[in-house]
């Protein structure tokens, strides 16, 4: 057959990038590009246009490491935010998902990951050094430890214990209102409210 | 709050994008951002070049309308195929389903569309004129309505025999092996294939 499986490079290309996202098969990646073939040019290369922006134009605030359009981001530039009480997370969706319950008025720090001896991910890959430094530097009374309640989040919170256990601060983690084995950003936002509210002192 | 939902107006419209194709919403949309902004910026400026370039470059076959990256797709410049036999399909999903069943050798004609009233397309939205210029024009024996065995793909079928019918050809409907109600392009290609060549020759 001198048929191959698509009519068109440009098309095939355009199935294949959308089949490489997660949870999207070729049957929907093919609907999806034929429902983009569809619509006004404009909108399809304002769609184009916005994905390249997003990796070529992305910051990420230099304070806490949340994404960011500028330097520092709107949180940590926030002047009613309280700088004393930082928010230790794995990732932005945590940061979204704390500020959606409305009941944190501190800031946060991102790490990036948490330690996960499986997947390869060590206490050097994460951003431990800059929140210990920020730490050294004075000024930060409180800081809660908000990961996911999972054996990789147990294990960074020890970890982080450990690395700031020794300066003159209060270290407190998410109230056990979070289920455990629930991933952070899943939670919905009484619970995850009522959690932050009822923080503890973290102990061993 | 100065809190909006995203922290980034890039990370907005990007997801903003992805929750206008159909069947992603905005947890979704949020998530494949995320995925992509940890791919390789190489690879995620591809994508969305990819996308761009589909809706610039894309090109439709002069000869049937199918898609194609040449003036003639590969089909109808196939000096294998029978150009005597005309498939006429709504759209090119279909050419690629009737394809995918290997059992057939002529070519095709995209009407880019079915008539439904209902959606306002009427006849003169399809690609039904060039389809009877091809008719009239000789060389043609048989024309297969292949379309979806809906009340659309009926009514469709009805108004282009009444279109074909005054010349000398054979028209012909795919066998009834297509269950009534079912869209061409989810039909199993067993059936699909049974169907085109068991097809019979039209009567109202």
């Amino acid at each position: 057959m001198s048929f191959t499986e698509y009519p068109s490079k440009l098309l095939e290309d355009a199935v294949n990038e959308f089949a490489s996202l997660p949870g999207i098969g070729r049957k929907t990646a093919f609907r999806l590009v034929m429902y983009l073939l569809k619509r006004d040019s404009g909108e399809v290369e304002r769609f184009g246009e916005s994905i390249i922006r997003l990796h070529r134009e992305i910051r990420y605030c230099s304070v806490c490491h949340n994404i960011s359009d500028t330097g520092i981001c709107a949180i940590c530039s926030d002047e009613k935010r309280d700088r004393s009480v930082v928010c230790v997370v794995e990732n932005i969706q945590d940061v979204m998902a704390i500020e959606n319950t409305r009941q944190y008025r501190g800031v946060y720090h991102v790490l990036g990951g948490i330690i996960s001896p499986v997947d390869g991910i060590g206490p050097s890959d994460l951003r431990i050094d800059t929140l210990e430094e920020k730490v050294k530097a004075g000024g930060i009374k409180e800081v809660i430890f908000a990961l996911s309640t999972t054996m990789e989040g147990d294990t960074t919170n020890f970890y982080l214990f450990r690395r700031l256990g020794r300066y003159n601060i209060l270290l407190t983690t998410l109230a056990r209102g979070v289920a455990v084995g629930d991933e952070l950003e899943y939670t919905d936002e009484l619970t995850l409210g009522r959690a932050i509210n009822n923080r503890n002192p973290y102990h061993q």
